[in-house]
């Protein structure tokens, strides 16, 4: 490759590598298309990295990310601010969000507890979760972390943080998954699904 | 989803998501990444794209992808200019760098001639290579299109071509690939290394 060198090509691809689960050889065919675009295309490629890089910032009041002060959310009167849904991530706002079915607000942790990757409440935006409940009318919070390990945990540790402010905390229901299949379906998820059942 | 609609980064997704073989959850997963970036390295990303689709253009001797008039081959006096290896991608002049075997040029074809997608012989820089043949002292020309149904018709098309130049015109081997597991070739492969065998 010593001999065939064009730098800026070479960075391009370079630069698509640098991004999570985007291989040398995808890399090199991302690097290609972006090559045979056209040229506003290119354009408007590029703007928008900055664009979102530079406009994108942390809602104040629920820790989504927004391009206002506040994020669409917490800008809706509309919105029930009494119930607060607390998640990992921006993503699972969105993947709620696509519901249509939840009408009230977020709070966005940005992780979970995790001490294996030196991560503690700290780094969290839980002070800032006890704060808003002590500040406002909160009624219940929904917690709604992944049901992983380390996702059960944060909401363990956050439930028991909530209940002395006399606030009602509620976790996300756990079962088999709608058009899944039983025989595939694990043991824990199952027997909970069981436990779980209700009257039809 | 019509709540929570964050423009910036609805637009780099919807970018990211454009790139072939890029879809909607990678998208997401690559949009969340550069949000975390730190600012240079965003702008970095932001500036190879522009860079690389502005500063590149196509070789004016063999069409190979350049940033300067003539590509690092062409320009190195060291290469011998009377083999040309003819491929069909600046892809596979990369791969055939890489092998650190080869010290003559190339001739690239950006294409193959394929009517179902009609591309025909116009389409290519046949011409071009016919010119190139025609003005300098050219002894062999290796057709290294690959061994596909439509490589192996653009090859059999331009060494009719070339032929009555008084050129020598070859072809890669066929055969199994080092490495690779008899059990698993193909007919059509083994019965070319068959008949391509020589003694050790």
């Amino acid at each position: 490759m010593a001999e065939y060198n064009v730098a800026p090509l070479l960075n391009l691809i370079d630069q698509f590598n640098r991004l999570p689960g985007i291989g040398r050889k995808t890399a090199q065919r991302l690097a290609y298309f972006v090559l045979k675009m056209p040229k506003d295309e290119a354009e408007k490629f590029s703007n928008a990295i900055l664009d979102a890089r530079n406009k994108i910032r942390y809602c104040k009041v629920c820790h989504n990310l927004t391009d206002e002060e506040l994020c669409p959310v917490c800008r809706n009167s509309s919105r029930d601010k009494s119930i607060i849904c607390v998640v990992e991530d921006p993503r699972d706002v969105m993947a709620l969000e696509r519901t249509g079915e939840f009408n009230a607000t977020y709070h966005v942790l940005n992780g979970v507890i995790s001490p294996l990757n030196g991560i503690g409440p700290d780094q969290l935006s839980i002070k800032e979760l006890l704060d808003r409940i002590n500040k406002s009318k909160v009624e219940e919070v929904i917690m709604a972390t992944n049901p992983t390990v380390e996702g059960e945990a944060t909401a363990m540790y956050i439930s028991k943080l909530i209940k002395p402010l006399g606030v009602k905390v509620t976790r996300l229901a756990y079962g088999i998954p709608v058009g899944g299949d039983l025989e595939y379906a694990d043991e824990v998820t199952l027997s909970r699904a069981l436990a779980g059942r209700g009257e039809i």
